[in-house]
């Protein structure tokens, strides 16, 4: 079944598809950490889909995309079916994490330990603050900017976060890219530009705030 | 232009469209800031498109779609078009928000300059920790969550941060739709169930970076 998705992956419409759906796989999996935690050892696709809003059928086409976890009529497994999607998330083993902006929000990263809870550790802090160079957050030391490629190399850095300026912020991806880092999270307000080789995701809690004023303001005009 | 906006929010797909064009109009938003602190004065449909990763046409849609702003072969004006789309995402005016969960990324997001910068301004903070109900943070005061519903309405709150552990989440979110809350901003890792007329935007940040450790697997399986 992987290489099903491995075709449809391939063009840009599988591409959407798969967007969405390792979105919801990513939804299930912490209803079924949840449910396992409770002592709940099956699951109908039913239950899966109340709890993330989305139809049983979705559930049920998810799952046969990645292979059939359960049996009809029984159910899933809640233990088996955690392992399996945590595996196609690559939650199953460690990912290392380059924090680039030692800043609010970088810190703020360095602190949040759902990150380490899901097997996503920071071994890099790169800033170009000469006050930040050299400090220490946690167990880590802040190290230069500018030699950027060199520390990415020797912290085995699998994914980038990317928390400076927005003026800073394509330079330093153009930097990320150039030293092979493939993925990258985005805290910086702008669109970055990288080679399509490259997946870029975006984080911006300002922006989605705006849709809640956005909404509020439509809901003013019409009162 | 607003009353047609205003009509296609009223279905389903009309709400689909007006989601990404926000999404986008808040990206535009920042090209223009950006343009603006450069003393750049004029910028054409073209420049906008290339930017933000999206077709000149687009960029036209959006603001045809909002009135039209600029003037065919002149390009628009960057302050009076920032102007313009800072009112339409309710930009111009301050909107108070609650803090509810005073934990990790709470307190980040306390200190997260860029909300006071688009006018969002915590007004409330709210946990149910004995040893955090009382304490200060910056010049406010932890209130205790149980009186929920008293000090969202004293402190006028627009939007609600839900920053609670994801066990939490469903009941505090009920308790705000209660008080009269329509937007919340959730940083709970579950999919809240609230009424139709309440507007949920969801942030979590250990989801976007599974979408890298997925992404990051693929590639391993195909190499």
């Amino acid at each position: 079944m992987i290489t099903k998705y491995r075709e449809s992956n391939a063009g840009k419409f599988g591409q959407k598809i798969a967007d969405a759906t390792v979105g919801r796989l990513s939804r299930y999996y912490r209803t079924l950490k949840q449910m396992e935690s409770l002592g709940i050892s099956t699951v109908s696709s039913e239950e899966l889909a109340k709890k993330n809003n989305v139809t049983s059928a979705q559930v049920r086409k998810d799952f046969s995309f990645f292979g059939a976890f359960g049996r009809r009529g029984l159910g899933y497994n809640v233990r088996d079916l955690k392992h399996n999607i945590a595996k196609i998330l690559g939650l199953d083993q460690e990912w290392h994490l380059a924090l680039v902006g030692v800043g609010n929000i970088g810190r703020a990263l360095l602190n949040f330990r759902q990150f380490q809870d899901q097997n996503f550790y920071f071994t890099l802090l790169l800033d170009s603050d000469p006050r930040k160079i050299g400090s220490r957050f946690n167990t880590l030391e802040v190290k230069n900017l500018d030699n950027l490629a060199e520390e990415i190399k020797k912290a085995h850095v699998d994914i980038a976060v990317l928390a400076v300026p927005a003026e800073a912020a394509q330079k330093v991806a153009e930097q990320l890219v150039d030293a092979g880092i493939k993925c990258i999270l985005n805290f910086a307000p702008i669109s970055l530009h990288v080679p399509s080789d490259v997946t870029v995701r975006n984080e911006n809690m300002v922006m989605e705030i705006e849709h809640l004023s956005f909404d509020l303001t439509q809901r003013m005009s019409r009162a």
